[in-house]
């Protein structure tokens, strides 16, 4: 019989190098991965060849599994085969639904670990050479989805709007013209935002503008989920620290000459 | 002619498993490696057997290289050896200095690239099976050092004591005191509280508390740097979520002992 092992392993941005080792690892022992939408599908090449891959992410069009669904394939597939891998996007402590994943495993007295991940809320800033701290200009950062379990605008949005803290949103494309206005009610129209899509893969887009004007830049540009939020005055060390790249400069004069022409 | 570069690389919280290939393939191109303190020095391993190696971090009794000597180090091993590997702790974009180091190398000409790191500020709770969110219960995070660069506590811990957030608080256990107070100011004296040394190495040890009581705790156990202070209901999911591991067990047996106690 199998010995049941649930191992919550985090994959990263989405740069299949953005990867650890011990991810690396845990992924070749496996005898199950169950993977999200928003893992890259190269990271499968790690599995052993026996191993059951399957997919249980959203995409459109398709019939999706409930947390539900996926709380009780793990149980299935840990007691049928051992050791399952639950691969998430990112780091799966951060907004990864693993805390209802380990207390399933745990119910049905299956042991469980966490292998850390890159998450998203760091390194798509990062690619962008946006750092979520700067001495002298943002001393800390505040990571959210910026709504409630409920569905609402979180009022943590409003403190976060009184606060030196560079702000991060993730998974709220939907709000952000709601969430511009409470940072426009702080006094902070002019703050500069990055809203970055398919951060750290070659589809990598960014619209960069202020709490005024962003939502509109980003109706412009076309963009989409899932992208990430960046609010605070790191934003405009992008260019700064960006200016030695081609491509970048290119992005920033563009940028730049929108603003001075008005568009 | 060596052709200069920087790689920020982010070395990740301690374990060495917990490194990107990203990282470890920057760290193997490298002509010249300057690491920090935090560091895990097994990391050195993957140098080139010709590469230059340079301990530049903090270290007690010994002169440490102020910030300003690191920035003209890194410039002279670029210009006289071309890729230079700067190895920091953690993530490199969160309080990394790592802006000042960029912009010392750009005034000199050279190209950089960051390539992140597990930052500690997620991984050592998770460590500790501590999720810094969970659906309900903590539905964002905030990570900060607690105190401006003028080294008074932050405004900001008094905004973060108001959030639902959980706060993550780095290199502040000289303030500990000075921000629990904040926080019991703000009605929360029996929010739960996590220190963890030595996070994700086998030194890894943590005291857990409440905002009440955490200082005294502190105390008695003689924790100190390096550690990271977690404050939110969060940390009560560490006992619930761990109990299955016999050591991990008995810690929570012993603390819960002492809480009956009154110990």
């Amino acid at each position: 019989m199998p010995i049941p092992f649930l191992s919550l392993v985090g994959a990263g941005p989405g740069d299949p190098e953005m990867i650890t080792l011990k991810a690396i690892n845990t992924i070749r022992r496996a005898n199950v991965i169950l993977y999200d939408a928003l893992v890259n599908e190269s990271l499968l090449s790690y599995a052993a060849p026996q191993a059951v891959i399957k997919f249980v992410g959203k995409r459109y069009g398709c019939h999706t599994l409930s947390q539900q669904e996926i709380n009780q394939l793990i149980v299935e597939m840990a007691q049928a085969h051992g050791h399952v891998v639950r691969l998430k996007g990112g780091d799966p402590f951060v907004f990864g639904r693993a805390v209802e994943e380990i207390l399933i495993a745990k119910q049905h007295g299956i042991k469980v670990e966490i292998i850390p991940g890159i998450s998203s809320a760091i390194a798509v800033p990062a690619s962008q050479m946006i750092p979520l701290t700067c001495r002298g200009t943002a001393e800390s950062f505040w990571v959210t989805t910026g709504t409630t379990s409920a569905g609402s605008i979180s009022k943590d949005i409003e403190l976060a709007a009184q606060s030196t803290a560079t702000v991060v949103i993730l998974m709220a494309m939907s709000k952000l013209e709601g969430i511009m206005d409470i940072f426009a009610q702080h006094g902070k129209s002019d703050m500069p935002v990055a809203i970055i899509q398919d951060g750290t893969t070659p589809q990598q887009k960014m619209v960069t503008g202020t709490v005024h004007d962003i939502v509109w830049r980003v109706q412009v540009a076309g963009m989409g989920n899932p992208a990430i939020i960046v609010v605070g005055e790191v934003v405009n060390l992008h260019t700064i620290l960006m200016n030695d790249t081609l491509q970048q400069l290119q992005n920033s004069q563009t940028l730049h000459e929108e603003r001075q022409t008005g568009l």
